[in-house]
């Protein structure tokens, strides 16, 4: 028979694959908000950022009561806390698809991103999708080994970020400052975005495993 | 009679003060590092963190211990949960303090920050230091009062880091995009360790008036 602390745990994993689908198709429509130079698009993602909000709440109380009204210990109670801390990284994913929203609304009419950067943002865009999309899958599977292609996304994630400093400070930039400073803010949302996600993975892993886990360089 | 509930709390709260100390010295320093150029001297903020995160670590074991062997509920288990969110925000505080010191060595033997800019990050952070002197009082004492001058700060810190953008975008800003970048990047580091430090001190609000935490808006 399943205990009421199983039946619990299992919403909380539903709610949280659920997360990782709202923050996913959030990103995905600043992504496009931003290419597209589209308003409307970039509003609707930030005005959906209060259910990303909610979504978390939800997450936190119902670990307060698994662990006020079941009082579970050892690995039971780490799971419900390490359930608490993936939510909060969820909540910062939306949230920086919130600031992708938000940079597209800032420039518009003008698109926020020059023409030879399209291609990186939409590059990023779409590993932020594969990331998010893999994450919800090792929520809901414990799949633990969808972790090394996460990795991988998040490396290349990198990769890109470096690229666009690269291409930033060359001296054939000839979009100016501000832009400069949009884009490289933009990438590092996407970034941080993908070590988020990371940061979820690592934590499915460890409850998985058992081994300790380990933390991921976020930039505050 | 304490209960031994409250003697563990009362060591997780010295943790806590303990860590306002070790992110504060760090950022004071990673700042004079970066005022001097001070190759040596960032270094040693880097080789620090290294000690916030092992404070963070005893702090997240301890209340997992708490949670475990005393299994609070209600309000007691609202303090344990608050305080090991605490660690996690002073250990994001210590983060932007190493990514400061880590700005003064890539760009050392050269200033990261030009002269006239100079006065604005001391500021920054003088403000940094007063913001986390202060939470670590509120974490001590539970005055919660301090509140209004830590919001204070915070407020003065966001006005420094716009006025920022409007130096580096106009007309006469004479040191290029990279320097540009570097500045910006830079202020928002102490933006968001003034951010997180907010952060702490909502949640003592939270436990000492029982109001519900209202989140700050961070970067992700």
């Amino acid at each position: 028979m399943r205990s009421a602390f199983q039946d619990q745990l299992e919403q909380v994993t539903d709610d949280l694959v659920e997360m990782t689908r709202v923050v996913g198709s959030a990103m995905n429509k600043a992504t496009q908000a931003l290419l597209d130079a589209d308003l409307s698009l970039a509003e609707s993602v930030i005005e959906a950022d209060a259910r990303v909000d909610a979504l978390t709440s939800d997450v936190e109380d119902r670990c307060f009561e698994i662990i006020a009204l079941q009082q579970p210990v050892a690995s039971d109670l780490r799971v419900v806390l390490g359930a608490m801390r993936m939510a909060g990284s969820l909540e910062r994913m939306g949230d920086l698809a919130e600031h992708v929203a938000k940079q597209a609304r800032m420039r518009h009419p003008r698109p926020a991103v020059p023409t030879e950067l399209r291609e990186t943002f939409a590059q990023m865009g779409r590993l932020a999708e594969d990331i998010v999309s893999k994450t919800g899958q090792v929520i809901a599977s414990k799949d633990v080994t969808l972790g090394t292609d996460i990795a991988r996304h998040d490396q290349e994630m990198d990769r890109l970020h470096r690229e666009l400093f690269t291409i930033v400070l060359s001296p054939t930039w000839s979009h100016g400052v501000e832009a400069a400073i949009d884009v490289t803010l933009l990438s590092r949302y996407y970034e941080r975005y993908a070590d988020h996600a990371v940061s979820v993975t690592r934590r499915v892993v460890t409850i998985v495993t058992g081994e300790p886990y380990v933390g991921v360089t976020l930039d505050g």
